[in-house]
């Protein structure tokens, strides 16, 4: 590997997603790429006692599913990646305990998903032969724990999002014949002072210009190289505001950007607001739909940046702003 | 870098700890280590008003201390990884959002700091130049994010241990003179079935002996190879029951094996009961103390292996046990 300019890591060797998995939930289940997912739903406990509990089932299951339909058998996968959006992460440590396989547990709220890909990537570009990400969120654990008791029935605004229940998980090796992740440009934190919790999507937009910017600077690529460049979860608001930075930055996105919380649901009839969000958004669209599109070849090269936003309740209720971050990575046949 | 056995990497050329620095609260000022830390701080707000927004600070001022003490000018430093015990680890994101470099963020409860250390070793050794980790705790903020109101005087078992208010930040550089990681030995999720969440010594002792014995066993190193083998944080409970475990096993580390939270505190006169924990812990036992003995030869190798408890209080309350963590490092001269 090597380094491009500011952010970017370049691989010589670039390594494969040998398989991905994705199980969502009834929500999911009603939106329009529920035809992609390995698994959905009926109901938000699937057996389980809690939402948190559902939440590891539907992690822990999703990663079975991956390993399971990859072939590699589990004790050839060396290394694990895996975070989510509840406190101290317990989705992934519990829904994972079993699994037996050295974990480093991750954090990158929303970006969770990509920044577990890129350092897979790192793993696998430098000889680590299967590396596992995995992702999840829960609407019911996630609005039980950022914002009100879902029996309160609290009303939301437009510019809100829509946690996913769901999780995505890739297997990335060494050796493989594609899709490759063939950069990938970490991101910064970037503030700008928004504090509207349920305004994500403009406190994350600053966070995916500087992302985008640096990995066309770094790279010297356009955004026409790309067949599609899809966010994970700036939703429909934030979809508008990055849309229209990058513009005033000389960079015209429109005819091949789109976002994972604009897929996911159909937010015009689902309620939905501005769109999906949580760590599952990005985690199974990825894993379900695009790539799916990649392998059969209906996208050959995609950027998928994934937006996180780094706050939690009890920084919103100390009036400090919403810090974003946001990780792409190059995926390309 | 080349896998050896199960969970091990070695490092062909192995990465240099640059510097180190370290901020402690008032509690770590009247302990043993006190002349080790770069700064003490004579209460626990440091001039903020909550106790969230003073970890932010003392996670800031340490990596401001690492860097300008490394004599690295900031935009070498190419990569971040940092994580801290609070919810979203928000102490890492708001305390670094002004770092301007690309970040991942990390969590592996009270095991983050050597976490960091591995993931950053595994970037320098494959051609990046410079990689800062860093972590940090609150006694307070954990205090009340993990158990009861601090106004509440609530007691606290024999067993407990103390969340040293504090952060540890480390450079690791692709070239130096030492001292060097020339291994990492990555843990497993090991849940031994433990729900004490005051006894976490107890739940984080299996995975402790699990990471240890995988060490020994992929390095074909004995316990004697070590000057010292230092866990992060166990506690006084929790080394008892990991060097006993590890005697049964046939590794007899009593000579040589202590506990980072026994070092930071004199635990029979400060009231620290257990001892000391929190990813604070072993993060400026490191940065202070343990770095200065291995820069001044006082040590010249050392398995560094910091444990975490992957729980939260919602997976408490909700009746589940502790899932425990531990990462291992080798730093040799």
């Amino acid at each position: 590997m090597k380094k491009l300019g500011k952010q970017t890591i370049k691989f010589d060797n670039p390594p494969t997603i040998l398989e991905t998995a994705s199980i969502v939930g009834p929500k999911e289940l009603n939106g329009p790429l529920a035809k992609y997912f390995d698994k959905c739903l009926e109901d938000e406990f699937w057996g389980e006692k809690t939402w948190e509990k559902a939440e590891s089932k539907i992690i822990k299951e999703t990663v079975n599913t991956v390993i399971g339909k990859s072939g590699v058998p589990s004790d050839k996968i060396e290394y694990c990646f895996a975070g989510d959006l509840l406190n101290q992460c317990i989705s992934s440590s519990f829904g994972l305990r079993e699994l037996n396989i050295p974990f480093f547990g991750i954090f990158g709220a929303c970006s969770t998903f990509v920044e577990g890909l890129s350092l897979a990537a790192v793993f696998a570009e430098n000889g680590i032969e299967n590396v596992l990400c995995a992702a999840s969120s829960h609407f019911c654990s996630a609005e039980k724990q950022f914002r009100f008791p879902l029996e309160l029935g609290n009303q939301r605004p437009q510019s809100a999002q829509w946690t996913v229940t769901g999780a995505g998980s890739a297997i990335v090796s060494k050796s493989g014949n594609g899709p490759y992740i063939t950069h990938i440009t970490t991101g910064k934190i970037v503030d700008m002072g928004i504090k509207d919790a349920n305004n994500m999507g403009a406190a994350m937009a600053p966070a995916a210009l500087s992302t985008l910017l640096t990995h066309f600077e770094d790279t010297g690529r356009k955004p026409s190289y790309y067949d599609a460049i899809i966010t994970g979860d700036l939703g429909e608001v934030g979809k508008e505001i990055l849309t229209e930075l990058a513009l005033g930055k000389g960079y015209n996105i429109k005819s091949n950007y789109n976002d994972c919380g604009c897929l996911i649901f159909d937010n015009k009839t689902q309620d939905t607001h501005s769109g999906g969000s949580g760590c599952g958004c990005c985690a199974s669209v990825f894993s379900g739909y695009l790539f799916r599109q990649l392998r059969d070849k209906k996208l050959n090269r995609i950027l998928l940046m994934a937006t996180g936003a780094l706050t939690n309740a009890t920084s919103s209720q100390q009036g400090e702003s919403i810090p974003g971050i946001a990780h792409a990575i190059s995926i390309e046949l």
